[in-house]
């Protein structure tokens, strides 16, 4: 094999396949990127078996041939090449020399016969988002997955279609985040659960245009995300998810609508008084026209009184100030709206159209204070 | 104690005598930082009895007082407060109250009596340089001083004075970096060793610029430094340093002049070939006209070459490349001069005037490779 191309194709291509590269394995093969210049095109693919991407770079092939390069040494190489033209050449024993103006690099390389391709995907089942949106849905739910493979399905996202809607879900036991976006078509309703680690590679490596589009589609056991010159094939987690809907409600005796910046701002503050794994909750007392936060643990005490406008009930109620954050970050409006029943059933933050929807279980104060 | 700033100026002073708190101390007052407002100005000290740290800051002072709070979490909350006006105040049983707006933090505070002041320093003896020439010196010796303590000599600096030159060095028994500096006026000689962190903090406090100045005064045991509201007493380390003048030669066989850039991206990209703790050796091959630089390990090798003008003998010598990166990396010149006398004897990096000389020891190739 020979092939040359430009410094920059070849570590925005080295880049994106890097993601799907294990960092630990006890296969070599798995820790390399193949480099196929075996048809008319040049792709780079990295597979760890669960989630695979290949990418297509633009270059000449001067002789046709693939090769597996160890990934971590490929692209430290490329990246420090100067900005040039790069002349990536295979010798008989899988000795790879690559050469860029006058720097010469000879590694050990492995067969491309080695290496386990993707697995081949019929695309006739597709839904298009924009690059943009798939970003921010990921972004805005990503957080609350289980971290943790005691529950498999908690690692995932369901991902459900029906007719012009995509519902994105994630939950850990404690809380749930669901996002729903419209779609430009109907679709065949599906329900899908996708690996978070997936999720969390796709959203490095899409521009987040939203101009840009990406083709989703699906089989009995892949999800396939196809963008731009790259192809991202990701293994289903399987079983039946979570039944959410009984858990949401729209009933409540309290609402609370507020500044979120100042609420986010204030519960930040109040966890510098936790130290990491303490379990201290935020205790939130709701009154007419304010909020009061309060926390205490061995360092010292805060507490800080936010206006709000309040609908219903007064209500004392704690909550683990990590969930408050972690949804509070995510959220683009100025204003939010917060839902209780109370003091021992979970909060909703939500729009008014639904758009996105946080349920948090609270804490027993009372018991931990 | 009752004092009144602003968020800004308490944030600039705390993360300035911030850098004198000890990360691990068996003395918890040492993990303070003294609020004292016990005369007409609000000072924040802090001192781990090698290193001290004293700034002002404006503010009010309502009531009188001292008192001592944990640096960590004082810096903390401080940072995270609104961007308004913050009160400090102290209860009878040393209890802290912090108020910015409507957030109020209480937490525990030590007494400001155990503190153990900084050493009260006569300065009649001080030099004037500017806070960028002081950062520059600093940054371009401060990396060859060795790291860990079996020579307590070598983790210091030499500050010599004589006339109007202010001459630094640093050795690790590998290397020696000097930066010699005009001083605007003639002082009587001095030779002091300053301890390498006192350096490190010091140039991460001191703002850089061309305009400023630093007021540096020494007693028999103490280096001070002082700039804008800031005071910073540091114990020198005791000993004569070593005699580094007849180490030095102005002899040479070989002379090379090479970009810099084009030199340091070539070991750079050498160096990828080499695992760390991994001794293997960048070979220089310099001959008329052109120097091939060569590393070859157990990942695979490399060959490049670079464009020189030499004056003198051919030469085949290697070196330890991160010596070589580390002297390169803080040159500003675009060409440099490189001397060599033989593969045994150091080479020399240095410019015409000698305002600083970077010796390096090469490391005997044959036995390694």
């Amino acid at each position: 094999m020979k092939i040359i191309c430009s410094k920059s194709n070849l570590v925005k291509g080295v880049s994106i396949v890097s993601k799907a590269v294990p960092s630990k394995t006890t296969m070599p093969i798995l820790e390399c990127i193949l480099v196929d210049a075996s048809m008319d095109v040049i792709k780079l693919t990295a597979n760890d078996m669960e989630l695979g991407i290949e990418t297509r770079i633009d270059g000449d092939i001067v002789e046709r041939g693939i090769i597996a390069l160890n990934a971590k040494i490929f692209s430290e190489i490329v990246r420090k090449l100067p900005d040039s033209e790069v002349t990536i050449e295979t010798t008989a024993d899988n000795q790879t020399l690559i050469t860029c103006e006058k720097a010469k690099f000879n590694i050990a390389a492995q067969s491309g016969e080695d290496f386990s391709y993707l697995p081949i995907i019929e695309k006739d089942d597709y839904i298009t988002v924009s690059e943009f949106t798939l970003k921010e849905v990921i972004r805005q739910t990503i957080f609350s997955i289980a971290d943790n493979d005691t529950n498999k399905m908690m690692t995932g996202e369901l991902f459900e279609i029906e007719d012009n809607v995509l519902k994105v879900v994630s939950l850990d036991g404690h809380r749930i985040s669901i996002r729903k976006i419209e779609l430009k078509e109907s679709y065949a309703p599906k329900k899908v659960i996708v690996p978070g680690k997936t999720l969390q590679e796709i959203s490095k490596i899409i521009g987040g245009e939203a101009e840009a589009d990406v083709d989703i589609s699906f089989t009995k056991n892949h999800i396939v995300f196809e963008f731009d010159r790259t192809v991202v094939v990701s293994r289903l987690i399987e079983g039946e998810y979570f039944k959410i809907d009984q858990m949401l409600s729209s009933d409540y005796e309290t609402k609370v609508r507020i500044n979120k910046r100042e609420l986010l701002n204030c519960i930040d503050r109040a966890t510098l008084l936790i130290k990491e794994g303490d379990k201290k909750p935020i205790i939130i007392d709701i009154r007419e026209g304010s909020m009061e936060l309060k926390i205490k643990s061995q360092i010292g005490s805060m507490d800080e009184e936010i206006f709000i406008v309040k609908e219903g009930k007064d209500l004392l109620i704690g909550f683990n100030p990590k969930f408050l954050i972690d949804a509070l970050r995510v959220i683009d409006d100025e204003e939010v709206d917060l839902y209780f029943m109370n003091a021992k059933a979970p909060c909703f933050i939500k729009d008014e159209n639904q758009s996105y929807i946080y349920l948090i279980l609270p804490v027993n104060f009372n018991a931990v204070a």
